[in-house]
């Protein structure tokens, strides 16, 4: 299982309350589109968003429902096969690539199929709610935050792609103050340790907490922000090569990368597609949907470096989750003054870091098809930190993992720099 | 233009009659669909029925509206870049490999955006209807015929596809009698005419009218049957290159085929799927959904050939258009006695013929965009006479050429067999 | 098999004379080549130079020593699986795309080989030779003929694409006189014969001989010229997606086309790689290495098009087989008054047909592996007539039929224009 | 400048020397192929032999010569283009993939461009060698042993996918002892150092020398032998994803991995291609030609884990560079008591390590082009250490670090196990 040892048991009412309010809260985020925006898979790496209600339901259903609740009866024995997302042990999968091609089951079934799994749910959590099956509740609630943002960043791709450039719904207008200067937050070499805290829920791959030397180093005050980014496209930063990783320019050179996702010149000025619509970039906001590879250039360019995920996680231990999350309804990350934070380490755009998502030292993954959770992507992905304007602030801490290829960008992720000193 | 000179102008009343029932009838073939269906795409070749139903209404706007109906206002001018299929001399197109990832416009906006083109149809209608505009009329109507039996195909190959296998709507029983033996029916050596007589209408590529030479040779009485394919699959037929072309063994190996589109092993027999849904074959159906390169494999392993389409359109000359068409209902090859037809030459399956798509003798492709209608293609595509189940009736004559690349297995696709004698 | 009944048995004595000398010509072909140049493959559709000299004795000795040649033992066994191009019906074979990956057998082996099966075939030739083995033979001949033609392209795409573009040898100056005006030579409609005589040698695609309908049409007194290409260049003819077939522009956007292969734009002026280097390109000789859309597009944007087989072979009958063959060894396509010819219609350049390459009717492919040599490729390929400045003289006749798939350039393809008239 | 500060200067004739020395090994390696044999690269990671005769010239020309000989002429100024392998900041490069298609320069051509620069820089290395040209000879020298090595297993691949299995050379009988049981070396945690010490040559990568926390961890005293690794193959460890990372189990499937590179199975025994031909894969040699995914997927299915490089370094750090290296002449991993070695921690194999290639911390590319030899690659590959039986000896150090993408094969790497405790 990777879920930690939690603190204690909650009541079972407790649990009934907050998985309502977690599966309502997926159903919420959908309401604005329309029928026909359920269904779309913009690239492979998007899944409609009508899978990602099902797969969260199969997640219950398959890994609590099944083993936990005498007499279940699946809704449709075949969705176990189409929303099952990479679990290799627990059966055969629908390839990955073709999930938008599948008009039924409709978005009623799906809606239907929730309502299945909630009230069989609903029945189980009624009883006693412990040991396993607790941990597996928890994972199921997290599991389902996860998908929650990629609910946000899938439909922003199938939206943005489209030439006729909808909004997602209408945003609430941020603030427009001219970004502060950067400083730089010392930090001094020595051991330190890092991943969860003992008694906390987090998933396995933030554990064991164990030590780590981190050297001299300094971290900024804030992420990088449009303004600063322009300049380095302005200083001609996507066509000189000596500024980027040899993966990465080949990258830029088959995709044709000019500036980040969703950005656009248009009348001679950079705009952008933001979940609100089409808008001119605003200097003073971090800057986001860029991949590892144009972090990392970035920082060379401005001759610093990407923080090390143990960097970044000493440099956020004391501080509290506060900031631009997904109930602030901005879904877009904000000037640093809209949303008051310490140096917006939380919210806003997750932060790409320099580390490689590998294992801790003593990682074991857990046994079982739950072991595929996250042990088995342990390779060939960055991690990022911080949460962003899509994510639920209940799922964030500073221990959390992110991690994603190195050339994604469909995501809210942008970047903080660091510094040695 | 690829409108030939029609006998003669109907009245304007006609037209409008004419008009109303093309244009419901594209609306009616979509009823049984859920909005999810409207948009997906399956593969490259299919499109979403939203965009059917739009880029038939791109049509009449592009080619009649906008040049003829003075004061027309576009329903919304981003529409001449998304339904485009492949004017490229009217302007730049949306890629047609994306057109299932537009969840916008929905589909109640597609339906408006009909309605709109309608209103103003009609209101052109109603003045005088002659010359130009009605060549242009005729060819509008005719293109809508065409992407009525492409809406079936498609939506056939979405639902097929779908784990689910979701029936279109439940299709009426047919004929179980058993296929009668296969007759020779002769034709002797001689200079022959074909292509579209004068006063009919027909597209570009059926004209002009012009002799061929044509040696001793027989048709066969009816398609080939599943019965007799199956006794070809029995005998190893997918598994013997020296029956196939060389791209045919190659698209075979590639793509895995053992069998035509749509069928699959299951207890033992082989079933398929039909727009009424999953069934076993039945061995007294013309076989379908099979490529230029399995239908030329079976003449081969039986000894035979396939006819060229100056044969086939020899043998159909005087043969009135009658058979299993779309009105029918069955949706479905059927057995040769469900509806009594000269030699099934009509409907129930397109017949692959020998014949390149090439031009005839003195062809030349009408100028502006209309010249793209059909001469472009004339390469590497392969010609199928007679029509289908899927087909309007009043859409078919002799003359009619149908082409397809000779890997294309998802229309309603069989074949004929001919003879030297 | 694909040889037709010959007139009259040649003395075995001629037999060997002709044996040896078109053998040794294939090593002659070869011998400006340094030996790294033999095992090249710039393109798949290219075979090494080694390949071809190993390829066509693994003929001989699979098609006569084999079975004709009691007690012959195969030079090593393993050939039969590298040397093998596409007799699928003989046993496995080595993946065209990797020919130009083995090293070994070296050169010397390979000539080895050669000499091995060369004296075998002397003993066997010293013997009577009749019936099928002199059909074989005369065969095997013209398949060494056939890859004669393709040694020189082949080598022509490996060292043209080579940076340094070096010269396969120094090739004598051609004349540079002014192009003729064309002329347009008449043909009156009816019904006309074509494919081989009787008791020529022919592969089996020119057969059998056959009556065809030509409508009244008029051809070219010569292939068109660099300079009327370099016209349709000017007029942006490679920019302009109404002149080309809908798969052809796609190739042309796919490719990056802008002129024939070879050729390259250098201070202002254009370039081409030839067999003698890098040199200009004469306004004066044909146009050749385009691929069939070329041509067409070509044809098209001249008012004008492409002749079909039929009426190049009926335009070509009684013309005598004179020209710039191979052995003239300017291995390039000269001005008109080079070599003199009647209307070049044989040498200089393949002349690109409107032809789909086609059974002719009562064709069938011969039995046995023999069969596979031609009838198999009958779909998705164009026919080319008249032959080339690489094609050995002795190897064309007026039904004579080449083909390849229409994005081919590396041949000395070009085209002449045909008008109805 | 990614070369350390070295402990003193060698007197001019040293480097004279050694440089000749260097050198002359390059072509002895080459001495055992046939011409042709130079020219192939047999996939893209692959450069034929004869590249990497010219491009360690190239490399001496464009750092050494061209700016720090006057007078030097360039054997000719388009090898700069041919032969720079991946230096963006130098000018334009011939595309990696296209390297075996380049039959010219000839090898003679090649050892001629050699023997050039040869005697350029034993001209330029009887002056006064010290400062940045003796930093800059060490790493052409350095650059050269790397390419060495990469020399030997680009052989094996182009002789070993060749069907005809032709050996490279007679190689020496090995060892055939039994593989000792494996004894388990322990560590106890700490902070260590790791990286180049002060007055080493070494690499840019390997260094700052700085510190890093190490848990209790224990290594392996030799690497998997065959034996051990056909038990994981025989326990179905290709079959079953559980023990798979996701992206490794991705790779297995589209490359149908059932066993290391060179292996095949043959009258029911496992047999590989070594450079001394094709044989039995004998059970107490350290197992070869594994991928990073295989390594790890041996390790989970052991219940172990592969080092960290950190560990590695740790563990190798008092050891006496020692062992089975190129200069043995086996040219493939031996048994543990051919060569005796401490744990056979260097030779035989390189040993993936569970290291990402990441800058160490405080890090900075040199500037100029030679900043391209080792930073831009920090991204997507694991970390190989220890040398292998094709290394030169003197190449080697506990803080090397080779790197290669995880599905990389054809080197010669293998894995040794760690465990925590």
């Amino acid at each position: 299982m990777n879920v930690a040892n939690r603190n204690a048991s909650a009541p079972a009412v407790q649990w009934l309350e907050r998985y309502a309010a977690v599966r309502q809260q997926s159903v919420a985020l959908c309401a604005p589109l329309s029928v026909e925006d359920y269904g779309m898979q913009s690239m492979s790496d998007v899944s409609p968003p009508k899978w990602h209600l099902a797969h969260t339901s199969w997640f219950f259903e398959t890994f609590i429902l099944v083993p936990y609740f005498k007499g279940y009866l699946a809704f449709n024995p075949q969705y176990a096969y189409l929303f099952n997302s990479y679990y290799q042990t627990v059966g055969t999968l629908f390839p990955r690539a073709q999930r938008g091609v599948l008009s039924r089951p409709t978005v009623q079934e799906v809606l239907e199929y929730r309502k299945h799994v909630d009230a069989a749910m609903q029945s189980l959590l009624t009883g006693t709610v412990h040991g396993d099956l607790e941990q597996r509740l928890e994972l199921g609630l997290q599991h389902e935050q996860q998908h929650q943002e990629l609910l946000l960043t899938d439909i922003k791709h199938i939206l943005g792609g489209n030439p006729l450039k909808p909004a997602y719904r209408q945003l609430p207008a941020g603030s427009t103050c001219a970004t502060a200067a950067v400083t730089w937050l010392p930090h001094t070499a020595g051991v330190r340790q890092i991943g969860a805290q003992a008694n906390d829920f987090s998933f396995d791959n933030e554990r064991p907490r164990h030590r780590v030397y981190l050297h001299d180093f300094a971290i900024a005050s804030r992420p990088v922000s449009n303004g600063e980014y322009l300049a380095f496209i302005d200083a001609g930063g996507y066509s000189r090569p000596e500024l980027w990783l040899s993966d990465g320019w080949q990258e830029l050179q088959q995709r044709h990368w000019q500036a980040p996702l969703y950005w656009q010149r248009q009348d001679n000025a950079w705009h952008h597609y933001t979940l609100g619509g089409w808008l001119p970039v605003p200097a003073e906001q971090p800057v986001c949907h860029v991949s590892y590879y144009e972090a990392d250039a970035f920082a060379r360019w401005a001759g610093k470096r990407l923080p090390t995920e143990a960097e970044w996680e000493v440099a956020a231990a004391d501080v509290p989750v506060r900031g631009n999350f997904v109930e602030a309804g901005y879904l877009h990350p904000q000037a640093a003054d809209a949303i008051p934070s310490t140096a917006q380490l939380y919210g806003d755009v997750w932060q790409w870091t320099a580390s490689d998502y590998a294992p801790y030292p003593g990682y074991r993954a857990p046994t079982g098809a739950l072991g595929e959770y996250n042990g088995k992507f342990m390779c060939n992905q960055r991690v990022l930190r911080g949460g962003s304007c899509a994510s639920p602030q209940s799922h964030l801490r500073a221990s959390y993992r992110n991690f994603f290829y190195p050339a994604t960008r469909w995501q809210f992720s942008g970047l903080r720099l660091a510094v040695d000193i």
